[in-house]
């Protein structure tokens, strides 16, 4: 019989990864809520007309698709089957597709649903995405996202929150060394402008955003050979190698963008959104405005985020930044919005690489009872039932064994404490209590166990 | 432009629906948590070796097959695809499939991790499954299992607790009115014997499974075109239509099965499970013993469990059982297991028929700060934030609207609380308190306001 294997590219996430990652995940429901925003889940499969054209033709061919049920073949024309032609036929015998993103299913419910929807709407959504990208370390064929959107507003309260809760998230965790980089497709465009990069804008902005990568020169090496002149390239890194604090960057490209109103608005935003986390009452730690930042994603239009986490191999944990069409495509145009992104896995990664996962968050079962005859094991069932009933997560050993494979069991389920039981114990009612780090036993009642372990009876 | 829609058979879970799910599952989790299990997650993609024969040829069917990326017609034979065979070609297509329950992918991760597992291996496992059945009402081609096992032990006092769990899991939900039914397949091997039913098992099983649905007089026609003999029918509903407490039908089977060794087994493990519930100190309230309670999976080798919620239209939530033979199919033999399964969509219907699901679960933000200039708005961001520092879920409409649409958008998202600031409230610092279901308006300082919202700070 051939043993069993995972699809290349996925993970089974076992306890002790799963404990993990709910530590994550809790911290960051618990911020969202407080912050107003609400769940959503979409199913796995959409329709391949919702999904196709919305990632490029690179992402089309990174789509999982279905095979259509039943006799997927009976109404394929012979000719194209003969032709063996793969992508031509891929849509006759397929309907839907994994999604790939949680962006589109997102804009998709909005517009199904924009009548029943309270807008301005906040809306949180933590599930698997798929990608039939070639696996390598730290990239997956199923991997979280963790998205928050707000949509139906382009009040800048929303970047100002969104900057806030990335703080307190990361202050749950335990992260203390990060930024938050923040810029605004607006001053990249009066960038663009003044490097006389009309037309090739795109260009631009892949390069510049490598240059944290590549470095410099090759930024520039590559910009010359996309048409750029000398004396843009010294405009732009004039301005990209300025060096000084937000305020200081900020007036420094407010008197270059005198002539271009798309850097000034981005401008004037960016200053909005700093004037308002201050309103709030905190403060810009960890806040950087970062002129090279551009980002990828095409269907930003306004202020634009990426979190990195310093001194870890991946660092960027966290992306996002406006859109004002997110759902023109689906029939629905005018609907601002502002949302970002947690790279689930990257975070996870990032953790265990800070050691930052508290031990407490690790354990699962607080006591077991372990046993030596079928009388000390009964007495158990009663202690048991008492340490559930006080909101212990408590298990028994269910089988008569040596008292030391019991214990072998709890050292490797990570059970902090065990109670040990024998005759003696039955008669007494006072149990043998083992912590099994220190490895040292008292004798306790049940009930000063209870206090000693759940924290809410004491 | 076409409206986009769902894929049919799926659905979406808007904040309203996923705010009644979350209070299940977490009332689930904080229950098998509290009981020793813990979380696994295992890919949506399995491979197809992994899932095909395991459910049967129906099952095999019902799999929602992933087309191959990139050129996956190249090495199609071409007498194949002109045959337009789309069974024999879909294996040449198609390598992975979504998973179609969470009990094959759970014996395939015991079977690959089984080195580092520490048995007995407690685990749940809430997640998403896919079949590509006929969609109806309330069956669904994306549905969730929530299934909790135990492997590597044979000791009868899983089945007591899976009995602890289930009654706890109700008292959560507030669910009073359901029975737990109980049977064991050694019972109906006994009864299959006394019926002269060798080689017939199968039949007679699926027969009196279905007696609470159509009758006896249906089930009697169908087992005689079975070639079951009268006399055969007439001891079957002998002990069918034995009326009596689990105490009474117990001492009734014990004296028919005194010549059959699989029944008496059957019989001790049921004693031996209802004898542990009440060494736990619980009582057998909701448990029935059902001596017509087949379940139709054929792995099952021990007890077996349905739970029923009585009064409502499908009632059937919960099942479960014991299998000897779990992960043999994947070679490794012997590995003992006992468990159950929550149908999270149907709990939830019986629950919205029950009406059983508390308002305050389907509350998200708790208050809503609302603002008559940029004055006020600037001064709700201090408050905002104070309330956020105290753990309140809150939240400040964005933009620059008439309170009346504030205070709308506060009605449609279910927010039961307002702040209303104004130039007066700005000099005072006492904020106007609106209670939105009685319309009752206080003023009040933000700390009186964290405090009446906040239990925990009261």
């Amino acid at each position: 019989m051939e043993k069993p294997t995972l699809p290349k590219g996925t993970r089974d996430f076992g306890p002790a990864q799963m404990a993990k990652r709910q530590f994550i995940l809790e911290n960051i429901k618990k911020v969202f809520q407080k912050y107003g925003f609400q769940p959503l889940e979409t199913p796995a499969m959409e329709n391949l007309t919702t999904l196709t054209g919305k990632y490029g033709e690179e992402g089309d061919q990174l789509l999982f698709k279905i095979l259509n049920s039943g006799d997927f073949l009976k109404d394929v024309n012979i000719q194209k089957l003969e032709s063996k032609n793969s992508r031509a036929i891929t849509f006759d015998i397929s309907e839907k597709g994994l999604r790939y993103d949680l962006t589109v299913p997102f804009a998709r419910y909005v517009v199904m649903n924009r009548n029943e929807i309270a807008f301005p709407f906040r809306r949180y959504q933590i599930q698997p995405v798929w990608r039939a990208d070639r696996p390598q370390k730290g990239r997956y064929r199923e991997f979280y996202q963790c998205d928050a959107d707000v949509v139906g507003t382009d009040s800048l309260l929303c970047e100002a929150e969104i900057v806030l809760m990335i703080k307190e998230v990361f202050k749950g965790l335990g992260i203390q060394d990060y930024s938050i980089k923040i810029n605004h497709r607006g001053i990249l465009s009066g960038l663009a402008e003044l490097c006389e990069a009309k037309g090739n804008e795109a260009s631009l902005f892949v390069a510049i955003d490598k240059l944290d990568k590549i470095g410099e020169e090759k930024v520039k090496e590559e910009l010359t050979t996309r048409n750029f002149s000398d004396a843009s390239l010294k405009t732009l890194f004039e301005i990209l190698n300025f060096k000084g604090t937000t305020q200081q960057k900020i007036e420094f490209l407010s008197a270059k963008f005198s002539k271009t109103p798309t850097g000034q608005k981005g401008i004037a935003d960016l200053k909005e959104v700093l004037g308002l986390i201050s309103d709030y009452g905190a403060n810009e730690d960890h806040v950087e405005f970062d002129i090279a930042l551009a980002r990828g994603l095409s269907y930003y239009t306004g202020c634009i985020f990426e979190v990195k986490i310093n001194n870890v191999s991946i660092g960027s944990v966290s992306g996002g930044g406006r859109y004002d069409n997110l759902t023109g495509v689906f029939g629905l145009p005018g609907v601002s919005g502002v949302g970002f992104s947690f790279g689930v896995d990257r975070l996870y990664d990032a953790m265990e690489e800070l050691k930052l996962f508290p031990q407490e968050a690790q354990i699962s079962t607080q006591v077991l009872i372990t046993h030596f005859d079928a009388e000390s094991k009964r007495y158990g069932l009663k202690v048991l039932q008492k340490f559930r009933e006080n909101g212990i997560a408590s298990e028994i050993y269910p089988d008569a064994v040596k008292i030391q494979k019991q214990l072998d069991f709890a050292n490797k389920k990570l059970i902090p404490y065990t109670v040990v039981i024998g005759s003696e114990e039955v008669k007494s009612g006072v149990l043998a209590f083992k912590n099994m780090k220190t490895g040292e036993q008292q004798k306790k009642s049940p009930e000063d166990i209870i206090r000693l372990i759940n924290p809410n009876n004491q």
